[in-house]
């Protein structure tokens, strides 16, 4: 294992341990929450008792797979804990999410956690938001008009194609990528963005990560609010 | 015909007379929506000129029937004039929609319009709005949180069925029909809500429309702007 795949496993074994028994637990996607799924399925081998509520499909599967007994929203409300991925984080903390599509599922579920641990490699921390494009979704009818409010707003929207194909959400929607130029005010540029007719979510996630554990070539790093 | 039947007709035949040669129409919902796409129906027949963006599947079905060539924002990219029903509107002209299930929908075509006129019966009137439970469409995936959520805000969210199931919407979204006691201040509400994730869309239209044409037991009457 190279030195950088085995931070990302120390990282996310890192913030298994925050996951305590009989804990509902969110389950971020993304390289370095995968682990942390994986570390936890071994816990779960081992005797720990929890639920998991997936963020995404792939979160699910794997989950599954590595037998953490999952839940829903109709059988619990409240989730102590979740552990998510980010693609880009700037130093409030603030997070960009989104790039793998699965934006309001993973929103819900990290904004109703009591607590939200951020686990990423040092490529995600950025000084300013906006690097990667923003992925915001939309819905299918009217998204030119949409993007082009978007536009108005400062961003460039390109609309996700995957396999030649228009891409759809998990809730049978668009996403729109937009490159804005180095973003200042994320929370501001989320409450426009989300307040347009046909905007459905925005991939900033403002004021809900609790810890961001970073691992780094030479070993992990912990910012705290 | 009865008299509020002929009234709807009259108020129907008086907004489609703003439609002119050229036009790109939205083409709304409801009882007396449904008079003003057959007015515009006939008019096509003598010779008028225009296209139809259609706000509902109904509508939809209707202008077909009646003859309206119809398009789509791929293919225009500003609407002239919408004519669009309400299930309530205030003495500041502002709007609760929704009850049909084709929010996002209607609110795309009748925010982009140019001009918006509202057609409705007396019975719509109301000096505040939230008689009529307000319709917020909703991502099905956490739907529970975010009913708790809207709870929270004031409101007595409750889950919009037919016929025995789950309603979804256009957009594969579920409608929580949310009873909120007298709505004071609707522009803030629908920023409260709409900010909520989960949220895709209110039935609050604020700020929208630029003439309310009732049909009344005795005729017409006008509110402007």
């Amino acid at each position: 294992m190279d030195p950088m795949e085995r931070s990302k496993k120390a990282v996310a074994e890192h913030a298994a341990n925050f996951v305590k028994e009989g804990m509902v637990v969110g389950l971020g996607s993304g390289s370095t929450a995968n682990w942390m799924i994986k570390r936890l399925g071994e816990r779960v081998q081992e005797g720990l008792n929890i639920k998991g509520i997936p963020s995404s499909f792939k979160s699910e599967r794997l989950a599954a797979e590595c037998g953490i007994p999952l839940t829903d929203f109709s059988s619990v409300d409240k989730i102590d804990i979740a552990i998510d991925g980010a693609d880009e984080v700037d130093s409030d903390l603030q997070l960009l999410k989104g790039g793998g599509g699965s934006l309001v599922r993973e929103k819900i579920v990290d904004g109703e956690a009591e607590q939200l641990i951020i686990i990423v490699d040092e490529t995600k921390i950025v000084t300013r938001l906006g690097e990667f494009p923003l992925p915001i979704e939309v819905t299918p009818f009217g998204w030119e008009l949409t993007a082009e409010n978007i536009s108005n707003l400062g961003g460039k929207p390109k609309l996700r194609h995957l396999d030649g194909e228009i891409f759809v959400t998990n809730n049978d929607n668009y996403i729109l990528d937009c490159k804005f130029p180095g973003i200042q005010k994320p929370a501001e540029l989320h409450a426009s963005l989300k307040l347009l007719t046909g905007v459905v979510e925005t991939g900033l996630f403002i004021n809900m990560a609790d810890q961001i554990i970073i691992a780094k070539q030479d070993g992990i790093e912990i910012l705290t609010k």
